[in-house]
C-alpha cells in the first residue's frame, strides 16, 4: 500500500503527516494541530509536493475554522483570512498552496448565510473531496497507464512523482501500486535524480515500503540499463505540458527520454489533466528556474566535493521534446501523438 | 599549466605527488622517500589514474635501486625484486603498475654484465623515459585534438581522463590545455560523474586551477546544456577500445554519447594507442566491473540518502557503440568510422 502523506483525524483535530525531512533514514510520523505547526511543516519541507501541499493546506484551514469563536459569518471570516493569509505565505511559489486555500474559502463564502457551525461542516467537506479528487486522478491515471504494461515488466522512473508527492498512489508511480496489488511483479528502477537525490531518498523508499522489487541507480546508468534490456517502459510525471505536448518535468527528464528513443523503449508521460496547459505553444515558452551551486557542490558534509567557488549549472527542469514522448496519460485518457491540444473544453 | 602530478627530486631522493585524496578541498603536496610510503601512496590511491600509477611506480623502484647496498648483480637484483614484489602487491589490478615494475626490471637485467651503479643510472633513465613516453603521447593527442576545435568552442567532458591521471596533459583534457595555452577560450563543462564524482572533485578543480573557465554540472544535465547551445564537441577517455571501435570507459559515457548524437553534436574518443585491444571483436566481449551499492547510498555522512538494504545498480564503466563515435583520437593519428583495428602492427 502506499503512504497515507496526509491524514486528517477529525476527533483529535489533527494532521498526520510523514516527516519527509526525514527520509530515508527516519520514519517520523508528525501530528499537527496549531496553526504554527501548520506553516512549519510547509515551510520545511515536512510536506511536499505541489499536490500533498493542497491537500494538507484544505486540511489546516478546515482545523483553523474549527478553533474560531466567532458567531457570525463577518467575524467568522475575518478569523478565516488571517489564519489563510498566514498558511498562504509559508511557500509563496506553490501553486497549489493557494489554489486549495481559494478554493475553501470560496465555500466559506457559498454557505455565509449558514450557521458558522454549517459553515464549518462545509469546509470538511470540501477539504475531504479536494484529497479525494487527487486520490481519484492518480488512480485513474494508473489505470489507464496499466493498460499499457505488462506482467514482469522492468519500469524506470525519474524522480518522485509517487505517493509522497500526492494523497496516494502518486501519478508516475500509480500504475506500479496498482500493478503491485495485482501481482504483476514489476521491477522498478529508480534514477537517483542529483542534485537533491528525490529518487533515492523518497520513491526507492516508498515502492521498498510497498513491497515492490526496487533497484536504485545513479542518473548515468540508465543508458546502461536499458542496453542491458532490463527496462520495458519508462514512466515519469510532469510539471506542465505545453500545447504540442513538449513536457516540463525534473533535469534530466529529457535525457531518459533520448534514452529510451535510442534503445526504442516507450517513454510516457503521466499527469493530470490539469497539467496540461495549452496556453503555452511549445516548451520553449516554459521559463525553467536555475538553483544555487551548492546543491551541486555541498551536498557532502564532512568535506567539499567540488572545487570552492566553481561555477555550476543548475537547472531545475528540462524540457522533454514532444517527438520523444510515446504518450501522454491523464485520468481522462491516454494521448498519442502528434499532441495538439487547443483548450480544456477540446480535449 | 596542468599539475606535475607526480614529480621526482634525484637529489633529495624523493618523489613528489599531489595527495588526491584530499582534493579539492586540500591542495596536499606529499614528499616520499620509503618503499613503505611508496606503497600506502598507491593503496590508498594517493595516486591514482592508470598513467600516472605507472610512472610512480617506475620511480619508486628507482629509489628503491638507489638504496640497496648490494655490489654484485646477484644481490642486487635479490633485493630488487623483493622491493618490486611488495610494490606491485599494492594495487594488484593495476595493469600499468606491473608493467612499470617489470619494464624496470628488465632494463636491470639487460645491465647485469655493468656495475651496480651503472644499472641504477640505467634505471633511472628508463623511469624518465616512462614518463617522457606517457607526456608525449598526451600531448600528441591533444594536438591532434586540437585540429578538430576551434577557439570559442564550449567542450563537455566526463570523468578524469586529465592531468591527474597522467604525467601532465592528460588524454581528453589535453588539447584543452593546449588550447588554454594558445588562447583559444574554450568553455570547458565538466560533468561531475557520479558515484566518485571524479569529474567535480578532479577534473573541474585542475581545469579551473589551470586558469580554464569551467563549469560543473550534475549528469543528467548534460542534455540541456547540450539542448542549450553551448556544446560545440565532447571529449571523453577510454579504458579499452575494441576491435570495431566500441569503446569502454566510465559508467556514464555511452549517455553522453547517445545524447550527443541526438543533438548531433561532435563525440571523440581520445586515448593512446595502447588503450586500443584488437583482440577484442566488440564491447560485448568487455567484462564491466559491478562495484558495491555504499559508493551510491552512502556517499552522504551525516545521514544516508538512500533506504537502508536497496538493490543497487553500480556498473564502474559501460561500452559506447561505435556508431555513436565521430572519431578515436590518438597520439599517432585520428580515426574515423568505419573503425577496423585488426592488431597494432597494421593500424
Amino acid at each position: 500500500m502506499p503512504y497515507e502523506t496526509v491524514a486528517l483525524d477529525d476527533v483529535a483535530k489533527e494532521i498526520e503527516i510523514i516527516d519527509q525531512t526525514k527520509l530515508p533514514g527516519e520514519i517520523r510520523l508528525l501530528r499537527l494541530s496549531s496553526i504554527e505547526e501548520f506553516y512549519t511543516a510547509i515551510y520545511l519541507l515536512q510536506v511536499r509536493g505541489a499536490p500533498a501541499i493542497g491537500v494538507f493546506a484544505a486540511f489546516a484551514i478546515y482545523l483553523c475554522a474549527c478553533g474560531i469563536k466567532a458567531v457570525d459569518y463577518d467575524g467568522f471570516i475575518a478569523e478565516f483570512d488571517k489564519c489563510k493569509d498566514y498558511l498562504n505565505s509559508s511557500r509563496p511559489t506553490a501553486v497549489n498552496l493557494s489554489w486549495a486555500l481559494n478554493r475553501m474559502r470560496d465555500v466559506a463564502q457559498q454557505h455565509s448565510k449558514e450557521p458558522v457551525s454549517s459553515i464549518v461542516d462545509a469546509l470538511k467537506e470540501e477539504a475531504l473531496l479536494i484529497r479525494r479528487e487527487d486520490e481519484d486522478a492518480c488512480r485513474a491515471i494508473g489505470e489507464n497507464a496499466l493498460t499499457l504494461l505488462k506482467p514482469g515488466y522492468g519500469l524506470l522512473t525519474h524522480c518522485n512523482a509517487g505517493s509522497l508527492a500526492t494523497s496516494k498512489y502518486g501519478t508516475a508511480t500509480a500504475a506500479m501500486y496498482l500493478g503491485n496489488e495485482r501481482g504483476y511483479d514489476f521491477h522498478i528502477y529508480c534514477d537517483e535524480t542529483r542534485p537533491l537525490l528525490q529518487g533515492a531518498r523518497l520513491t526507492a523508499f516508498e515502492l521498498a515500503n510497498a513491497g515492490m522489487d526496487v533497484t536504485l541507480q545513479c542518473d548515468n546508468m540508465a543508458g546502461a540499463l536499458m542496453a542491458s534490456g532490463k527496462i520495458n517502459a519508462v514512466l515519469v510525471g510532469c510539471d506542465r505540458v505545453a500545447a504540442n505536448g513538449d513536457t516540463a518535468n525534473k533535469i534530466g527528464t529529457s535525457v531518459v527520454a533520448i534514452l529510451a528513443k535510442h534503445y526504442n523503449i516507450p517513454f510516457y508521460v503521466c499527469g493530470p489533466m490539469s497539467t496540461i496547459d495549452p496556453s503555452i505553444a511549445s516548451g520553449a515558452d516554459i521559463p525553467i528556474e536555475q538553483r544555487k551551486p551548492e546543491e551541486v557542490t555541498d551536498m557532502w558534509y564532512t568535506h567539499p566535493m567540488a572545487p570552492k567557488g566553481v561555477k555550476v549549472f543548475n537547472p531545475a527542469f528540462d524540457v522533454t521534446d514532444h517527438s520523444l514522448i510515446t504518450a501522454i496519460i491523464t485520468e481522462t485518457r491516454i494521448f498519442y501523438p502528434p499532441y495538439f491540444f487547443e483548450s480544456h473544453a477540446t480535449i
